[in-house]
């Protein structure tokens, strides 16, 4: 009966309401470059793996060495390093990306590297293999992606006149011009005031530019905001001005920076009250722990490490602001699987405006999937999930990824009927909506 | 044989050691009210999922308009967002409430909701369906209260001298007049000496009259205490009585408070050793975090949350003044499953005092009751649990709740006896343990 | 298929690459004393589980007056309680014991007590009970001791040059040397100078007396050292040698002893980097925390419980120092089980030298491993796992957990190749590494 479960949502169209890909494919739709810049140099969750056993980042294309290797030996690299991958999903959405999607028939392998190294190459010259035709190739109903606050969102302009039919529309994540600590606040401010026309010499001008850019985000299709933080901590300022002058004057301390973060983040909950868009928090991830990897090859490089969690105490300031307003949305994120039903569940199964995010980053895996249901589903129930989202960067894993979803979905809902919590219809109607349905209502993209 | 385990405890005698039924019913024996009033008003678990979407409290028959509400437009209102409840204990609770205890046989939904209303009401009105008839019939055994430390217990006397044979017995719950930081603190030192008679100027007359208090409760077949807190923090202070007078004359903090209260968990176990009440310890629930709905509509709405627990340092002076009496029996409840191997089942492993009490609240469901065995029992065995409390205030969810916990020991043994842990006669004897005689044991039930 | 797999590593060697008996035992090759020293007395699993349920220590031969009883009662007691064991590993490991070692076919019971002390006492009378003869017949490969930084190492020296065949190195266990908390910090060092004639009135010189036992322990085949800490904190001082003068003077607080550990271990994971030595964190672990228990019965007394651990924060120094270089091995053992997928998976699937030590202590264990297996691999893969250690001072215990680790490998593949993520040749060929060929590796034992 999973089998048939399965089966009954395996093809429903692709809603993919949070994720990384890259606009500009869809603007130019030109043809993605080698085998090895496709799947193994953009893809963290590749290269950590590879690097934690000994094979430094530059033999695997990444960095300004990397550039300079040769697409084929960083390809062979990953190949003969396959078996390091056995038992994660980066295996099976890997798998499924070379058999489902490149036709590929052989495993795998350090003899078989070149040969498919080959073939690979030679699909992405054709035209079926050009970003618009996988698009629609994979049923993708609708792709966000995230961008800059400060993003002139040309590309999304392009593929919305381009007589292209599809759905990509943008996520505004404002990070870059509400965290005081990053370097380049000022200088982010200042862009924000070119863009906005906005006097961004007030507190009020600043709040007026952010609403503007959230508007003409939404011209654009956005349907939600994103929100990127280490640790959850939010607080209504009496005095936001006055720190909002301090850390423009780069007078702030660092945690002048977090306490004004918090108080933003607020502010942007009661700007999405207003405006309608769904604000999504992903925390808990402590970015870019390794220095010298850092120093050499920049952020995301595998070096992100989960932290624990206090949801609870972190968002007491803005859910009592904002919290019992029944259409607001506000996605929670965790990567900290103990505050799933400590924490996550019960929060969902009483505010108003929370929906839980499906499982993230490592966590979107078989073992994650089942983690999640079980730790949630009892407190929180099912409407108040947010469904499934890629995440990913790696656009040509999305099928895979949702595929992962929708067989762990059909497992859950199989294992429920077989201990007679609900029956078959109940089960096939919770697939769906699990599969397609609710991450459509959490995001605002029925229409 | 999962089946043949289940239908061997099945109909075992209900032990209810720990609730928070009122003791009014069983005084009066009058009818329950409508089945709005019976099954959505009081239950938190019900209200809060429909609140978190959407549905406002007082459509629910929650505070002053609710009150005002047609309690059949209310239970419409519950039956129309039946759906939900899939995957959560309390539509398996429910359920078990409509089909085995009312006789119901359609399905809850917006059609039916008048229909079953009805045939409920009607049911309500005849003698059968009267608290008393129900605890017969319900098979209970004993059923203890939880009541304040300044309750008369007049309701628990006029049930003990009623001819009725009913075993409905009072837990002493002492926050009121050990919690400093409560704003009728002082207040209740004014009724515990009125109550006792003794002089509250000095801390040791303070003692002598919580002595006192327990001394009586013990009269009316109280077993146990019970205390309810945030973070456990334990303290033996030399200057007890200083803090005392402070708190006294409302000039203490809410540090000192906390210490305060902190010793006093210490002088509680100390009397327990004394008189023999089994202490109960519910610790890490964050109260009434929404404030709107503490305001309008009081505490218990729905908005407790759990947080992360440090049961080690937390009971550190407790136990080390205390924990080795080999016949002092204190029972910890943890909402934060993340303790459970890594603390609690090593504490209960060790400490002669210490008995895990069952999965509480939101973890009081088949997945939870699944985690609890597989992360306790490996540490603690079984002889260090505290068998099963229903820990409810929705009398007629008792027997659902003791079915669905025994279902998951029938389901929990059957595994380790699939393993060849141990045979099936082990797995009869430890069922009947986990179902009945623990819990007996644990609250010195047995006579 | 379960039962193929493990019947295919079932009789492969064991390698026990860390664990704590007493060489002495090789090096005299004494019979073991009476079955209540050899199998109650010692094992803190199994006093502890009794204390727990009101059995005093002394009852169970620990302590000064323990040590006057009769062993024949103190077995006679522990056989009494047997049933307390139901659902611990401490049950299957002893009944392996029991019946695979000493061949005794009847349940241990009240009953059958002496019956079975006698029979064991017969057997250990035999030349075949030897612990030399035992350690061949258990077709134990390499066995390491843990020894203190002060040890001489003359029981190793013996065994080397016994003519006896086994292997058995020891573990460099510098605690003593490196924690300033310690109130045997300064003889200590006073030793310390004597045994490798340094100069340790200079940081420079205690660093190289340091080295020089490291060297020694190697001389004698060793080829790990092993740090047990509370909480992990690194931190590379700049003034290392004046917190050194400090705590030598016996004027450091207790926060400049944990600063200097913190920094010692950086000091210790270079030394590694130098000399090869693989490094093992057992973190976590808050000791002793009953007192009258440690006053009147000493340390390991059943009393260390877990907490929570924080791994990012607390090894960000030492890995920001060290931790990119491949040929470096550290291996982190956490009882915080929430760590497992949170920090410790991440981390090891992105820092070439750190390795997932196996389920520890309390979850080494059925469901424990089960656990480990569910939360570790899909993030950090097979190969960043240092396969299994047995951990004990139980030497006749040692089959049965590694036997218990094997089944668990077997089941955990086995469910892996049903779900299809890989085939039955990868469940082979990862059976032969996480049975024995990760450990030998992540420990350099190859050779």
């Amino acid at each position: 009966m999973a089998e048939d479960l399965y089966l009954g949502i395996k093809d429903l169209p692709i809603v993919s309401p949070h994720g990384h890909c890259d606009p500009g494919w869809f603007a130019t739709d030109a043809p993605f470059p080698n085998p090895a810049e496709l799947l193994v140099v953009p893809d963290h969750y590749v290269f950590r793996m590879l690097y934690s056993q000994g094979v430094p980042l530059s033999e695997l294309g990444v960095g300004e060495e990397g550039r300079k290797k040769d697409p084929r030996a960083v390809f062979r690299t990953f190949a003969e390093h396959w078996h390091l991958f056995l038992g994660t999903p980066s295996r099976i959405w890997m798998n499924h990306v070379l058999n489902e999607t490149f036709g590929v028939s052989e495993d795998l392998s350090s003899c078989t590297a070149d040969l498919i190294y080959d073939e690979i190459s030679g699909k992405l010259a054709q035209p079926e293999f050009r970003p618009r035709a996988l698009f629609d190739r994979f049923g993708i109903e609708v792709l966000a992606t995230t961008d800059s606050a400060l993003d002139d969102l040309a590309e999304h302009q392009i593929v919305r006149t381009s007589g292209w039919g599809g759905r990509v529309v943008p996520t505004f994540r404002p990070d870059g011009v509400l965290d005081g600590a990053d370097p380049e606040f000022v200088q982010n401010l200042d862009k924000l005031a070119e863009l906005t026309g906005c006097d961004l010499g007030s507190y009020d001008g600043y709040l007026n530019a952010l609403r503007m850019r959230r508007a003409h985000f939404i011209q654009l299709g956005c349907t939600a905001t994103d929100h990127g933080i280490e640790r959850v901590q939010t607080e209504w300022l009496g005095d936001a001005d006055a720190l909002y002058q301090r850390l423009r004057r780069r007078e702030g301390t660092e945690q002048d920076a977090r306490r004004f973060y918090g108080h933003m983040l607020i502010e942007m909950a009661q700007m999405s009250v207003d405006d309608g868009l769904t604000m999504q928090i992903h925390a808990g991830s402590k970015r870019n722990t390794n220095h010298a990897v850092m120093r050499e090859f920049g952020r995301d490089k595998g070096a992100d490490i989960p932290i624990a969690m206090d949801w609870v105490t972190g968002l007491e300031a803005l859910l009592n602001r904002v919290g019992n307003t029944a259409d607001l949305r506000v996605i929670l994120f965790t990567l900290d699987e103990g505050s799933y039903a400590r924490e996550l569940a019960p929060m969902a199964g009483h505010w108003p405006c929370l929906r839980i995010g499906p499982p993230w980053w490592f966590h979107d895996s078989p073992a994650g999937i089942a983690r999640y249901f079980d730790q949630v589903v009892e407190t929180a129930g099912y409407y108040n999930l947010a469904g499934f989202n890629d995440d990913t960067r790696a656009f040509l894993s999305i099928p895979a990824r949702h595929d992962l979803w929708r067989r762990g979905v059909a497992l859950h809902l199989v294992e429920q009927v077989a201990r007679g919590y609900f029956g078959r219809d109940s089960a096939e109607h919770l697939a769906r909506l699990l599969a397609v349905d609710l991450a459509k209502q959490a995001y605002g993209l029925q229409s």
